[in-house]
């Protein structure tokens, strides 16, 4: 199964990585005797001080095995049923959560609004917000969800997001960020946690860890602290309040505490770039967290597929673009090789 | 930490034991390399191959993080939002998932039916389904959820669920069994897998390990497979399709191949045979399982709490009745501890 | 078509009769020239007035078409989806609308207290929620909801009402009354309708007219003001906001300002008394509003029906026990006829 | 009132119409003694005969009492909540009907498809079906909704609907037609109501009544028949089936019965014709049914209304835009008025 398995040069997505050694002893540390289940241990017990800490503000914090779990978990607290959540069309919950936002919501309805790179603007979404009706007619506005890295591994910066947050919060939304690649995002801006979450008018954050070197471990981040009681029996009654918290909480204790979550993002992010600089004038947005598109062509994808790199279609397969994922744990000589490859289509 | 944590003699819940070595070694194990997402790994793809020797019988399995995440999920297969799901007044989906299957189905009606020790009876089954109305205007008769053990830690005979999935079968029901001590109930029974579940006519199982030694890690077994596509998306929709499947599979894959769902079934209901012994007169129901109910009268359980032990009241605390539960790991000293305290009553 | 619709002698229930001529009359009053639609019409905007002089409180109140829709969007108002809603095991909510008010709250959960004469009693209430958790793992306790008259045909007294609203308060809930036949009940109990509502503590009231005389006209009545924008958006989602709400509203404001609400009561009500002497010790409960439930054994069923009166077993039919219902147009020399008929038995 | 009611020249829309004599009568006429109810009553028995008639197929037709309830029932039948449902943008199911196709689904998605004149086209349903994954990370395609006629008031030719309902069928989605104005649709078409529907491949249709004469009565018609019992239960369920059914199926009868549907079309359509030659190059769309666009410019619409001339705007108020809808029962007087002075801007 070795060979079977660390062979292909996977390519693919983040997920498909390993847990770093830190965190897969973090959990064989926490497997020491008898701890109260459902979170009332001594791991999830520190989740708030430590996160706390890592964002410079009071938080709440609670530990999830998913990242779609922690989506919309976050935005069922944000939005009522007859609610309108807005996001950009590439957004993960919009695409890859098999309208997840929609069953723990209670059926809140997704709005779209472009924007380039993935992003949404400030103006943008004045511009909707101005022209929707609020009778009883429309569903209401209630969220907006943001994504950090977005789905083209671009990131916002720390005053595109409170420009976002005001329009949202002068039109009464709360606003959810999608952090599944939230170390990406800020190690590339070399900012501080907070200054692109609750200091730029952040509600709640999906924290994500598992892309990043975890087993499976994501943390939902209160900053607004009025929501949380909604939240916890929502967890709950979803079957993601776990009885053995305290394996999923020392991974995210080990995440922040030791480092790894910014030495794993500097590590794929390096791979990134150095990808996205093999792939040139090919590539289709700035390479800023651990992702690249590129337009490689019909051919240019075949040939890097005859020659073992993994990688998914990004659009139409006849659309030519490939999408790339550098993970933490990606072989520093696969990287080298699909350097070569792309430089050579 | 360590002393706060090993010192209290916990008999809280099987959810606060520690997860068994071979667990843990199985999950360090499938750390190794890049695996695709999602369930496509080489691990989750033998689950139904192994699953199905274990039940021996053709199934299709899935690997979850949570017992209230497969119980929901296998009963919003099973039934409409229109639909009634019978169970008994104790079972867990009724009284500890904060009305999770209310969630997952859209809004489906338990309906309660009495029982002693737990137990649902073919006979109870059929007078309530018999004075059920099917017109519109009532919920819409559609599954029945038996807990294998019962929450009162008594275990159904391979009889006496074949009586009650053919009532429902002859009403047209399907039928979920919650096996989240399934182990430990099989063990007692000392029947093979398949005679109290597929054999007698069930049609998807909650299949759980965590309580018997895994870190995180059950399964819904489905042998009628029919059901097994609309599953999928419920599961990937609800957040519970886990990206690094791997590791919630390997621990499946480990429990049932190494045989320590047994070996840790057995020690568990060995102590509780040695506690229920002790508590003699006292003992409400039959020790099956690894749970014990106990008249202890107020006085008591004070005497054993001052003395370090730590359960749960059953009911309203002025009632007097303690639920003592036995855990794989549970340390014999304590036990024995356990024992006497109960003899000194 | 004349004979074969008026020649039964139907005591099926309230809902089969025609529509009081001073209703039908308001219909057509109100078609005159356009009016604007979904409630911004002169006569829903007298709603308020008027039923809050109905009343004799301030309150909100909303035309809907059928009982189901008032019941279920008033529940989803009291209740998150984690919410556990108290009932009646009789209770219309919980029998006899398949299931709606787990698809109008999101899947909130039933708990039916049993009661005699189909009551919920202040005692009961207390002990229920005195013993339920409220840890995450339960259903959140959120409303209780009676029937005023209850299925089985009996009226609460306000210090009833008032004493189980004390209970509710006092443990966070809110209540709601389903006044499918309140007409029959306030005229049998000879009070003021604010008696056993709001000065009762009544939060809210589905206050029916369909039963007595309209065509097709309930209203939700909002004596806790706070609830309404939450109300008004799930009606709307619900698809219950009717575009042509004059001659729903029309029917109401004359139900009530002419006085027909108390007048067919008292007639269906008087009906209801003769039959109930008429069965003389075969009546099973109190007559106190416009049915009766009567053991008539299965051969004094079956005369009745051979001589062609209609109404419903109650229960299963081998349980002998009829439920007639008394509408407020029933013909006097049916009703003569069934008295005679009954005394006969 | 009369003057506060009847002089405004409303335009604002057809909901705010009145109901035309032969419907009123037909409720009159239905007011004859006891009927059984929810539908057990013969005059709703006889919809399918009729309306089957009226499309030359058989159907199973229901009804109900607004638009919405029948557009988010049917297509509640025709999804699973982890479907996604295709329409476009300006559909009324998207925009004006505060989220109820999610809230009836249990959370399908809406996925807007752009299109001139608020048409989908075969092509457009096409090439995006074609690019929608069907993996479990996406929501799965399950229907398509049309508006005949569109919310532009323009009408699809059979063709039209023909092409697209193949397309949906290929990829094995099912198709609902919104069809609030079905009868300006078909009136302008001169086609047979089954051209546009069954013939063409709708599955079901939503066939209001309501905008064009009746009180309140819409029916859910089926040309697919194995999805009626699905409809029924989530009918009771959501609180739309009637107790006093008769009285809405009696709109229904004599509104295909007496013609009333096309006469009343007819009327409407004509003033609409006349109105939009009025607006002349400021019409924005062609005038197929009973709705005009025209880009009057802010001035332009500030003279009209203070000629008393009310409508509402389409978009934002800044864009200029007027939407005039004629009803059946419009003053001519007031047509004539509003044409000279659309004619003066």
């Amino acid at each position: 199964m070795e060979d079977r398995l660390t062979q292909p040069k996977r390519f693919f997505s983040d997920n498909t990585a390993s847990v770093c050694p830190e965190i897969l002893q973090a959990i064989s540390a926490a497997n020491r005797g008898h701890a109260v289940a459902y979170g009332d241990d001594p791991w999830t017990q520190r989740l708030d001080e430590v996160l706390g800490e890592f964002f410079g503000a009071q938080v709440r914090a609670f530990a999830l095995a998913t990242g779609t779990a922690a989506n919309s978990l976050a935005l069922a607290t944000l939005t009522p049923p007859y609610g309108a959540i807005y996001c950009h069309p590439e957004a993960h919950i919009a695409v890859d959560e098999c309208g997840a936002p929609g069953f723990f919501s209670g059926g809140a309805q997704l709005e779209r609004i472009e924007g380039e790179q993935a992003k949404l603007t400030a103006d943008a979404l004045a511009l909707t917000l101005d022209g929707h009706s609020v009778s009883v007619h429309s569903v209401q506005p209630a969220a907006v969800s943001i994504s950090q890295a977005t789905e083209l591994g671009t990131a916002y910066r720390p005053a595109e997001v409170a420009a976002l947050c005001e329009v949202a919060h002068q039109h009464g939304l709360q606003v959810h960020m999608d952090g599944a690649r939230f170390a990406n995002a800020v190690t590339h801006l070399g900012c501080h946690p907070g200054d692109v979450t609750w200091r730029a008018g952040v509600d709640v954050l999906s924290f994500g860890a598992t892309k990043n070197g975890a087993l499976g471990a994501e943390a939902v981040v209160f900053f607004h602290l009025g929501l949380v009681r909604d939240f916890e029996l929502r967890r709950k009654r979803a079957g993601h309040l776990l009885s053995k918290s305290r394996f999923v909480s020392a991974q995210l204790l080990a995440y922040v505490e030791s480092g790894v979550w910014r030495r794993n993002a500097q590590r794929a992010n390096g791979f990134a770039q150095r990808i996205g600089q093999a792939a040139g004038r090919r590539l289709l947005h700035p390479v800023e967290a651990n992702e690249v598109f590129a337009e490689l062509g019909i051919e240019g994808k075949e040939s890097l597929r005859a020659a073992g790199f993994e990688f998914y279609d990004w659009g139409p397969p006849a659309a030519g673009v490939a999408r790339i994922v550098a993970s933490w744990d990606q072989d520093e000589q696969h990287v080298a090789a699909l350097c070569a490859a792309l430089a050579a289509i």
